[in-house]
């Protein structure tokens, strides 16, 4: 497949001037909004776009989408602008469509469990909009992303062993094709055998085969009990192995997530948990009736009791749950107080469980080997694990030894079964592993690029092709 | 997208003789086995194959598909051969690539709870290669395919509402391309965002886009307690109303199958379920610890007397259960007990589930209208149900009644945010739903199949394109 070929300086500017005239005020090419529209959370994937706009309603994406794909121009979505990959850099210049004024909760059905958003809802504003008919949307990715990038981004989470993915959580999509035509996937059905599945075809397609602008979701009943508990452990192979049995035996864990010791010491000094020791260390969360959870702590405090735990430290008051959760959420700030003046580079490996532990352990010979500190955090239920590679930004010996640590744990997923990427996807820097981990499928998912947009103008530069 | 074109006489005959030689026994153009392979349960929809091959890896799948695909010679996958869409009639001849001998269980990881299995292994067979691990693979459609086939079209069936579809049980696939490649989709991890899902594009492709030649599977862990209990009620909105209130609570029900008082009295009759009475019925199965289970039962029972449901009938004993769900299994058996001598059309509407209440009356109001017995039987958690429609075949007024009362049941499923098909698929007859449905999606999906597919040549005359 060829390079796409886009609009010359003068159709640009021409595309800009009109957007500029059909918009007003919500088109911008003040310098201040392009550079913010540059990229995600991590700066140095910026790329430009010649001008923001921001549309209300379906109809007006595929207005923008037809002009922008008559002239050549490159379009990229964006929303929260929390993409940890490089997403929403306009790498080839071109119409940034800035979706966060398309934040409407459309319809809320209780007895379905579902709801329709437009795209630019985030899941911190669905939640509050739901909670009073005693619902809610569990998928938590940390950031309080816009539901329509954390679908195109496949996003999932601390949640995710319960409650799964925007791949299951997601029911139908009304998406805008490169070409501007407006095309409803799914129905509000809970399964369907109805044809090809372009609902997960578009679910985590980083913007490369079109808008999505609204989504129909499910939503789940509040559990009547929560409550969260931490148990730290003598090394992570024996936390893994609790989690294992867990899952064998079927408990419902709502979440379970692994700190290992360098992570915990950077979060007992940065968020206070002083009444923890830096140990490899389980935050568990369980949702259900109160029968329902305290059979489920029970078991949980067994298999922990056999693999040398220590006893659980509860956090029954919401507020305590509130500091544990916050404290997880916060590991990337406590992980720069850890490290003052460094850089990070994260990753995303996510690997069949029973070759977590193993993949972990030869992880951490390599940080040892790399001289760096690289705190870990992960969603054990799942398999999948953060390392923060930090290092001095003054020094380009480190960054090349970072980037050199961080290639390796992705290629180590890929060849202990699983994956480079769990949940923050391909983007700019991960075309090479994606096409290391899927040497035919890339093959087949530039033919599908190209099957929908033969011009190349959405989002180009990512996932597919550089 | 024009028609496609395939092989005259003269190379179709060259390719029986090619695919003869090189297969041995493991080809045949004998009458009888061509005849088996021309059509799945549903025998109107037949259409002879050229020739049948059995394969025994997917080099050999892939050997065929390039020599296939070469010669634009129309290829359609064969499972168990329990499709009820028509998805393996060879209705533009070619050949019929039986998947059958390709059963082997090639790996199991109890600790991963995942496994690999070739695409001809069937769901009974894969139990039990697991349970002597305490595992089991829950999807149940009834009929014992393969899992090649319920890959193939999405299948669920009664076990959906807790373990999902195939659609959330599949990891990872290997796929033959029309063409001949070999392409891995997917991994062993839990969740992946490593790009388009590869993985979901082909679940439920019917064969259009390529073969499935294996498949990882997720498994599950036996579970500790299993019980099934029935309810009756006076209606069906009061039985649908206890499983509303149940999903909202979060309460995991393994199965719960609605009959209607038509197919309860048809199944009282032929499966000797005499401590029942005709009216509409709950079958519910539950799983879990002793605790979790009992505190299920307790909430279930509550929710059936506020709604005026009988007591449970208990079936605690493992072959009481047999009894009962061979029952529900059995509904085929019995509807056409109860007409003897009539033929059937099946529907397989899925709509919200708050709406479904309101389709399965105006539903009834069109039976009533049609003068037809039609039997009700569904996976109520899902919002999905069957009419059996029974006709007598010699008169052609009572056909025609039979075919406009599926559309209609069709169509309001689409007109109530459902779908045409919750589990069968779209096959041959349901094109012209699927386009009611996806007017816009299904040229979508017929671009991704030319991308994929270009010259036509994989199950041709299914889904997309008559």
């Amino acid at each position: 497949m060829d390079a796409p070929q886009f609009a010359d300086a003068g159709v640009r500017e021409a595309v800009v001037t009109q957007l500029l005239a059909r918009f007003g005020a919500r088109a911008s090419r003040a310098q201040a909004l392009r550079e913010h529209h540059s990229h995600g959370q991590n700066v140095t994937d910026a790329g430009l776009p010649d001008v923001v706009v921001f549309p209300h309603t379906t109809e007006e994406v595929a207005e923008i989408a037809r002009l922008c794909h008559d002239a050549r121009m490159p379009m990229v979505p964006f929303g929260a602008g929390s993409s940890l990959e490089g997403h929403v850099a306009a790498v080839h210049g071109g119409v940034s469509i800035d979706l966060t004024q398309m934040a409407q909760v459309l319809e809320v059905d209780a007895d379905a469990l579902d709801c329709r958003v437009q795209a630019g809802v985030t899941r911190v504003q669905l939640n509050n909009a739901v909670r009073g008919q005693g619902l809610f949307f569990p998928i938590d990715p940390g950031a309080d992303a816009t539901l329509g990038g954390m679908t195109a981004t496949r996003a999932s989470g601390t949640a995710a062993v319960r409650y799964g993915t925007m791949r299951d959580a997601v029911l139908g999509l009304t998406v805008v094709t490169a070409d501007g035509r407006v095309v409803r996937t799914g129905t509000r059905a809970r399964k369907t055998a109805a044809g090809l599945d372009l609902t997960r075809l578009f679910v985590g397609s980083e913007g490369i085969l079109g808008f999505i602008t609204e989504i129909q979701l499910r939503l789940w009943g509040l559990p009547e009990t929560v409550e969260a508990a931490v148990c730290q452990f003598p090394d992570v192979a024996s936390a893994v192995q609790v989690v294992i049995s867990a899952l064998q035996m079927g408990v419902p864990l709502a979440r379970i997530e692994l700190l290992d010791d360098v992570q915990m010491q950077a979060c007992i000094a940065y968020s206070r948990l002083d009444e923890f020791r830096p140990l490899p260390t389980l935050f568990i969360e369980f949702h259900g009736s109160p029968a329902a959870v305290r059979e489920q702590v029970e078991t949980l405090e067994g298999l922990a009791a056999d693999a040398g735990g220590s006893g659980f430290t509860w956090a029954a008051r919401p507020e305590d749950r509130t500091r544990l959760w916050k404290a997880r959420h916060e590991v990337t700030w406590a992980n720069f107080a850890f490290r003052p003046g460094h850089a990070m580079i994260g990753t995303d490996a996510c690997v069949p469980i029973s070759r977590l532990a193993q993949c972990i352990a030869e992880t951490g010979e390599d940080v040892a080997r790399s001289g760096l500190a690289a705190p870990l955090a992960g969603h054990v239920g799942d398999g999948n694990f953060h390392l923060g590679i930090l290092y001095d930004p003054a020094s380009p010996g480190e960054r090349a030894k970072a980037e050199a640590l961080a290639e390796a744990v992705a290629l180590r997923a890929i060849r202990l079964g699983g994956t480079c990427t769990g949940e923050h996807g391909i983007g700019r820097h991960r075309i090479h592993q994606l096409e290391a981990e899927h040497p035919e499928g890339i093959v087949l998912m530039r033919a599908l690029k190209h099957a929908l947009d033969p011009r190349g103008v959405m989002n180009p530069g990512k996932m597919v092709m550089a």
